[in-house]
Parts: structure tokens; sequence; C-alpha cells
């Protein structure tokens, strides 16, 4: 059973920062909100976790394997390093959409986003050591059949990036409210989702979903593990044998010790 | 009447770079990425330039006021400071998506994104110093209406990324299709378009239209000059001008030097 | 007593690099060193060691606490994110400059650094967990009395430099040689060394030397540990003790159960 | 005749901070610093002119070509990005150490470098574009002579870094006194020096007292041209000469068009 721990970085007050006291320059905002990413995706994916850059300003993170203090030095770090502070909040769920929900409700309890007095918030409770099991987290590397092929070398770029789009706020949707799962555009045509604990049967189920709907051919690579990294790269290992064999959904073999445990 | 150069910078054989001779860590992956497009944004956004993440390893800038200089610059920049490199086409025209349009077919001329022996191709044209005018570029800069109070602060985080997601896809598409604009996400609720020559009447269509899709609700400011930055400084103004006004639609202010060319 | 394990971090080929085919842009190759030493520092300094950017082609590090695989990822993670990869080579010593001797003996004995076939070698030995104690690392921060009364604020800002260099320049050859140490500037007027097990004389013999040989005035905070970071923060509050009291040397109070174990 | 303009860029109140209100994690100020000496190099580097990272907390930058809206960008862009503010100042004279010291001068005479009331600071004069040559920089690039033989593939690496240190102190501080001319370390066995109008003979003498001096063997590649980046240029395939030649001093040809102007 999966349980994933599904931490929540806010940055305070961004918003009004932007344009305090006038609006800054587009390129500074894009520059920093990029580094700030690459350095939180540093800092937790030292750790064996996954960050993803969500809309910059709210950054979701798998952070099973880290505690509160490891999420402390993320948030120190932060501080340390920009002219804005963050706030961190961490809560534990089979589904990864009810730890997001938890950790979002705490973090909303403490104030709203844009209260310039409610900065450096640290909130919520992570996996005790002895729960974690080899199971804890499922991730899923989706990509898109052929899109160099179809679309990248064929189609105008914004053409391409248009079906890319409609492709992942389709299957983000639909992998939400069907399968309790989150998930991310991470680059070119790759999708990576955190996911309760699905079988074969719920990623067709979503891939013929969005074929119907939007007409965009995904695959999937799927991996567990007890962090976020290990079950990525088994999900990256996988999606490589769907390249190779042609097929849909491939999970990455689970090392004997977790089969042990079932 | 918009003149806008429009280029594509697409990562050489970025696919098969991330998986040979094995998948690499999504982490480095993510923040090798990350920080291209900061170094992106701030080469082309020094040159008064507007440079958009798009896919990543397809980054769309609007590039009037740079030469083809300024653009192997950039090209060279990457080579001497990342493990990849980069190809770069440009091309000119009052319609963004047509200019982006051409400037794809160049680059899928010279050979396929996947082709490792196709590599840092430079092509294309730039608006001669002789036909730039204050008008060159129309920047429209949208966001969500109270989405702190409607979605930051009420909703799971999640279910409020895929609120601005499902605006974000509509939009662009729309954009896109109804006014041959290119739309991008750039963070929190906020959606940069690059557009043709539009009025009010054409963003209120668009704004409707996302508002009856999906039932997101917009605002946008607007704002033209020779370059992106101006422009885009001109759209985060008015933008401001809706937000204290209570209004959905604002243009910036022409200088007075553009209405005498007229 | 002392036993520091340090590492050497060595671009592989960097000189030849840096003009093939020929000289590369100052100002890239600028950007690129310095980012990839932060990288170096916060991989290392993200598992508690210290990393000294040094001549930059070859940064050294204290990595108490890392172990081989830990190092492999730094390695790793430069050749997935830069255009150049690098070799490292650890050994662990009673004394920091013995065991940066045979960490450089091990890896001039797997060839040049400018042998363009010699890359991404890992070479030497760690301390295994049941050896280490809390005194293992021992961390002296020195800086210039009054350097901004004295210097920035009446100098012209270079001869500044030559003062604060002058200093630094006999300080860490002081130390190699009288104290089997190593020294490293790390911006405005600060040096921090890495030292054998010294005592206050010790430091105080330093000081004196440094001020009658180039008449630059220090002082100096140390602090020890099971790892760098530790160690370092100890002795930036033994700095500020010596700020406070006027004091020239002072030691962190170590925590009881080090002094349990003497 | 050289007419360099030289900007000196001081982080505001930076030591206070550093410690405020406990000293930060040094892995933190290192990241920090080094990241933004690479956007300074970048902003600076981007529009022709050389950066040096000195001391970091004030560096020191040839700005040929750049007006005074240049450095409010840079200076903008840090105020964007980082935890901190800078504090710019520029002068322009035949002698770097005398436009240095101007430059100094005017920020001393703003207030104090830990004054926390004094922020943000832009003074003094560029060179008019009617007054710019292509005469105005000289830039040399020293190193060391077969560093890797004799010193990295053959010493401890820490004693191969004092070589170079002695070296590089010895030569920073003649060349500023006997050349009127600003060196620094920019890795590596690399120095990089701001020169007045120097001949070969200078030259000589100056690598002939640093071998006296401290036993270390130099040669020398010099440029010039009217920005620091062409002259830097020159400099680096003047110095690949030395290399093929075996020559100490070797200046790069001069451009017809300067000649003619003399």
């Amino acid at each position: 059973m999966t349980n994933t721990q599904v931490t929540l970085i806010q940055i305070d007050n961004y918003g009004p920062w932007t344009v305090t006291p006038t609006p800054r320059r587009e390129v500074d905002l894009q520059t920093m909100q990029s580094r700030l990413y690459a350095d939180v995706s540093q800092l937790v994916g030292n750790r064996q976790g996954y960050a993803f850059f969500g809309r910059f300003d709210n950054m979701v993170a798998v952070t099973n394997g880290l505690d509160v203090e490891d999420l402390a030095l993320v948030q120190e770090s932060i501080g340390n390093r920009y002219p804005v502070t963050a706030s961190v909040s961490v809560a534990v769920d089979a589904s990864p959409v009810a730890a997001l929900g938890r950790a979002s409700d705490r973090l909303q309890d403490a104030g709203s986003a844009q209260d310039e007095t409610r900065r450096e918030i640290l909130r919520g409770e992570t996996l005790a050591d002895e729960d974690r099991t080899d199971e804890d987290v499922q991730i899923a590397h989706f990509d898109v059949n052929d899109a160099t092929g179809k679309y990248t070398d064929e189609l105008n770029e914004f053409d391409t990036f248009i079906r890319i789009e409609q492709g992942y706020a389709e299957l983000m949707r639909y992998m939400r409210q069907a399968h309790d799962s989150l998930s991310f555009f991470v680059g070119g045509d790759n999708v990576i989702a955190v996911c309760a604990d699905l079988d074969a049967a719920d990623y067709r189920d979503a891939i013929d979903h969005v074929n119907e709907a939007v007409d965009v051919d995904l695959k999937v690579g799927v991996g567990q593990s007890g962090v976020a990294q290990a079950a990525g790269m088994g999900a990256k290992h996988a999606l490589e044998e769907c390249r190779e064999d042609g097929t849909a959904v491939e999970f990455a073999e689970r090392p004997a010790v977790v089969a042990d445990d079932d």
C-alpha cells in the first residue's frame, strides 16, 4: 500500500512582492523562480525526493525519507539565498491527493498566502521510520507516443505544445478525479504522476480516457519504492521497456525484499 | 501593425540524451532544464526580449531588437555551460503564430530534433533596424481574478493548479486559433501572450470564451512597443489598473511618439 | 584527535577544454566555474560537509559523513549538468595535509589532469562509521580585525584586496608548513582553515606570524565536531565571541558527550 | 592610450547580514556569493565587459561600453534575485588603479559598507561615446608555465595551490605598485590583469620580478581594444602563441583601424 509523504512549498506573499513597489522586470521573476525551483529540486532530490515546479510559487514535493529537520533546511536555504521566503507544510496519506489536501489545509489555517505577516510557517507530520515500507511511493512516468516524429518534426512548435498541454491538462484532471493521483508536466512530452496504489488496468483506463478525450496517445512506466527517486528511476526503466516492446503500460520489477513483505 | 520576431530555441537531441546510456536522474534533468531556461531568459531578457520555457527542450522567445549575432551568442553560451547544445531558428511576421511556424519549418528542414548529427543550427532572418517601429510587439498579461482568495486559500493546492491549468490550456488553444497569438504560463496564475495586433474586443472575446468553456475568470493588461520588455512592462502596469478599477481589459497608453508615427 | 576525510574534486582535462577548438569566452568560463563550485558546495554542504573553491578546477572538500556513494553522486551530478566531467579522490588522516596528499597521489597515479582519456576517476577510502568520533574535524574561521573600518571604508578597494590577499597567502603557507592545516579564502576578509588537532597556542602562533610577516591583524574562532558543518558553525559562534570580547582566539565549547569520550 | 572604465560593485552591509540574527550556514553563503558573482559576470559580460569576483562582497568590473542605465540594471537585477542589495560606483581613468580609487572614494563618501541605511547607491561617470577609442582597454592574461606538469601532476594539490597563490599575491602587488594595474586570479593557474598602457618590457619586468621574488614562472598574452571582451579574447589568443612558440610575452595584433587612429 502506498503511504506518500507530500510537501507543499509556498512562497510567502509572492504575488504582492512581484508588484511592490511597482511591477518587477519579468525576466528577473522568471530567472528567480526557475532557479529557486532548481534549488528546491536539488535539496529535495539529493535526499531521494522529487520536487515539481507546479505553479512555481506553489511547489509540490514527494518527500518520503525526509524528516522535519530536512524540510527546515530547505526552508532556511531559500531564505538565505533568495529575496523571498517560503512556508512548508507536509502530510502523509495512502492517497497523494488527500496528503496534499491536508498539507494545504494546514497552511491555509496559518493564514493567507498573501498575508505579509505569515512567513516561514513549517507544519505537519512526516512518516515515522518504523512505518516506512518499500511500497510507500508509486511513481508513473508518462510520455507521448512518437512525439518527435508526429509533432516536433512535423508541426509548428506551438501546435506541438498545444497538443501536449491538452493531453497534460486532461491527464492531470482525470488522474486526480478517478485515481487520487497528482500529475505534473516535467518538460518535453513527459508527465510524472505521484500515484495511489494503482494497477495496470487503472493506467490503461487513464491512457484510454486521454486518447478519447483529446486524441493524445500516451504510454507509461511505473515504479514503486520507499522513496520517490528509486520509484521514479524504476518508472523510467519501465518506460524504456514500453519503447522497446511497443507496449502501453509497464511496471518495474519490485525488488525481491518487497515481494517478501507482501 | 505588429511585426514580431519569434525565435525557437531547441535543445539538440535532448530526448535520447536523457536516457543515454541509461535514464539520467530526474532531479538532475529538472535542475539542468530550469537553469538552462533561466540563462536563456537572462541572455534574451537583458537585450529587451522575453523567453518562455514552453516545453523546456523547445523554448520560444520574442527577440525584437536582437540580431543574428546576439542569437549566436545565446547558442554559444549554452554550449559553453551545459552538457547539451541548442539549435536556434528565427522568423518575423505580423502574426506571431506564422513567425513561429516559419522558424519551426526551417529547423525541421535542417533535420530531426533527434538526429544526433544535427547540432547548433542557426537559421533565419531578423527584423532590419530600418523596419522596426514602436508597435512591433504586443504583449498581453493575463491573470485569474482573485486566484488567491478563491483558490489558493480555499482549495487543495492541486485543485487550484488544475483550475489554472484548465484555464491556461483553453486560453492557449483559443488565442492561437482565433487570434494568431502565442500564450505561455509563467507561474502563479499568470499567462503572458505574444499577440498579433488585437483590440479590446478581441481580448474580451477570449476572456468570455475561457469563462464559458472552463469557468475560469480572467483579466488582462496589454502593452505594445518595439521590444518585448517595454510592451510587457506596459502590460503589467495595465493589469495593475484592472486590479484597481475592477476592469477586465486595459491597454497601456502608448508613448506619443508612436501615435505620431501612425 | 582529528581524523579528517579530505576529498579532491578535479575537473577532467579542463585546461585543454577551455581553449578547444579556440579559446572560449572568459565570461562563460567564469560563470560555469563559479556555478559548478556552487553546486559542489550544495551537494557536499547538504550532507554536512564543506567544499572550497580553491583553484576552481581543483576543489577541496571536507567530507566526513559522506560515503563513496555520496561522492559518486556528486560526480554523476556534475556530469549530468555541465559540459565537463570531474574526477574525485578521497583520503583520511589525522593531518588534513597528509589526507589531501594521499588523495592527490591517487589521482596522479590514475593519469595526468590533462590526459583526455582519464575521466571520472573515483578513488580512495572513507572513514568507517564505527571509527567516527565527535572530534574528527577541527575548523578555524579567521577574519581581519576591523577590516571594514581600517580598509574597506578607507583604502582603494584594490589596496584593501591586496592587504587581505597578502594576509591570506602568508597564513595559508604558514598553517600548512607549521601546523599541517589547509586554509582557504572564502570571501570578504574571511579564511576558513581545516586543521589538525591544534590548541590555542598554535593559533596565537599563526596570528603572530602573519602580523609580523605582513602586518595583517587576524582573530580566529575554532570549532570541533564529527562533521565540517557543526565544527564550522561552532567556529563562527566562537568568532562572534572574539568580536564581542576583543579576544584573538576562542574555541567553541565542545558538547559534553565529547568531553566524556576524552 | 588606455581609458579604462572601472566599476566597483559592493554588497550592502554584507558582513552584518551574514551573522544576523545568528551566523548563517557557510554552505548557503558560499552558494549565494558564487552565484551572485556568476550573475554579475553574465550581466556585465554580455555587454562586452569583464567582472572579477575579487573578495565576492566587493567585485570589480571593467565596463567600457556600458552606460549608467546598464549598471542600474545590474543593480536592479541583484535586488530582484538575491536577499542582499548592492551599491555600484564607476569611474574612468588612463590608470585602472586611479579609476578604481575614485570609484572607491565615491562609495566611501556615501557611507560605510556596513551602514545599514546606505543601500543601492549608484554613483559616478561613464566614458562618453564620442570619447571611446579602440585602445581604451588593455587586458593581460597570465598563466604559469607548465603548471600541470610541474605542479598539478606532481605536488599535493594544496602545495600546487600555495605556489600559485604566492605567485598571484606577488604579481597583484607588483603590477599595482609598479604598473598601475589590477590583477585578478580567475581559476586554475590563470591571472587576468586590467592594465594601463604597458609595453612588452613592462610585462617582462613583472614576470622577472615574480620569478625572483617567489620562484614562479609566468607567461603572458596581451590584447587591447575598446571593450574588455575583445581585449581579453586577444590576450587569450596571444597566450596560445606563447604556448606554441615558447615565448614569455606576446601581444595580439591590433586591428588596422586602431593603428590609423594613432
